[in-house]
């Protein structure tokens, strides 16, 4: 069954809106630099990481654990998680992956992500430094699965479309011609113009007496600048090293 | 400075929304019932236990670690947890506990939020089971801090406007008679109307072609038979053990 751009469309829809509804989650609570400053976790003894590294970690090695790295689209941010204690459905048919590993931008998604925090997030402490990592830990898992997902189906969908077309580009090993070929504008004016219209909406559902609103525009800054062109170079490295059919 | 019963009502409607936005999540998922059977982990070697008792079990260790069951409002579901690792801000002076786990309801939350899944959930598995109990531990997270905070706040805010009345009972350790002064019938329909009003915003919010719609009813019939009766019950406790001003 070939694999339909519009239902990897759609569902692209839904994990965007899970990024959006964890983002306005975070933002609940102030900025709080602390928790991003190496030194200053509060671990006792003292640990030289921050405490958003300490907990990243943490979670990497208990969803290691659970084989949630086995996916595709889950790429850890860290290197040298434990071995999976369970056993987990295999490789989605659909894809062809030699190694996870060659898609993984979890690295770049973690500094475009603290980028993003303090241009949305009420400036200053509030001392929730645990939940603001915690909340911090479910967004940069819903930015990196959504990126990943894109990587991975957008690239195999548009190379069914095409596969003459595209496995001459992977041949001669082309980055530059594929990444033309696979970009769409109307596309990616539809990512940021979805974005906007759900930010929107949630936030009009939102009471602004108990919760923060948060700034819109800067979100879309974020998926214009990082979520699409990561996705695009995502696409790329999946179709350089795509196993012939 | 004193409790205001304003202010914590307005903090506890953020948490109600933070539990439905945190449910609809869940429900992009089917119900998964594998993931809630013991023995059918897919672990290896096998554990007695249910997917999502072993990850309940695993997230609240870390949690441990990271000094979350300090705070009053985080009642674990386990006991026996490890000692924390971080050094985090004191008890809150606002709240008078001699221990902590004195008014932990996480038990019978977990037992009600099993009861409701299968309501509100696809009926039927898609094999998402890690994603579906990595949802569930957040979603019993969210209801657990909204029960546990509810009870010691509101409580603590109730006794301040009338501690002659209240010490009273106290000292008579009259769980009836302080279960009755503590009943506003007004302000529990208005958590209703909220939950509704609000669940219904959000999903309106939603493009049911790519998000699964829930059930408003069973969520409402949720809050009124769980969720209002179960912080009830985490005030009387609060109030029997409050140590004398």
């Amino acid at each position: 069954m070939p694999l339909l751009l519009d239902q990897v469309v759609s569902k692209l829809a839904s994990l965007e809106e899970a990024i959006l509804m964890k983002l306005l989650d975070r933002c609940q609570f102030a900025f709080n630099e602390e928790a991003y400053t190496p030194g200053m976790s509060g671990f006792d003894p003292p640990e030289t990481a921050s405490l958003l590294e300490l907990r990243l970690l943490e979670q990497e090695t208990m969803d290691a654990h659970f084989g949630r790295y086995l996916v595709p689209e889950e790429r850890p941010f860290y290197s040298g998680l434990p071995a999976p204690k369970r056993r987990v459905p295999v490789q989605d048919p659909e894809l062809r992956i030699r190694e996870l590993e060659t898609i993984n931008l979890s690295g770049r998604i973690l500094v475009s992500y603290l980028d993003l925090l303090p241009q949305v997030c009420r400036p200053g402490s509030d001392g929730h430094f645990g939940s603001s990592v915690e909340h911090d830990v479910i967004c940069l898992q819903a930015i990196a699965r959504r990126v990943h997902f894109a990587a991975c189906y957008v690239a195999e969908s548009k190379y069914q479309s095409d596969p003459e077309g595209f496995q001459e580009l992977i041949d001669r090993q082309d980055a530059e011609e594929l990444r033309r070929k696979l970009t769409r504008e109307e596309a990616e004016r539809e990512v940021l113009q979805r974005v906007e219209r759900k930010l929107r909406s949630l936030q009009r559902a939102s009471d602004p007496s108990n919760r923060y609103i948060i700034d819109v525009k800067p979100v879309l800054v974020y998926f214009r600048d990082w979520i699409i062109p990561l996705t695009k170079e995502g696409e790329v490295r999946y179709l350089l090293q795509r196993p012939r059919s």
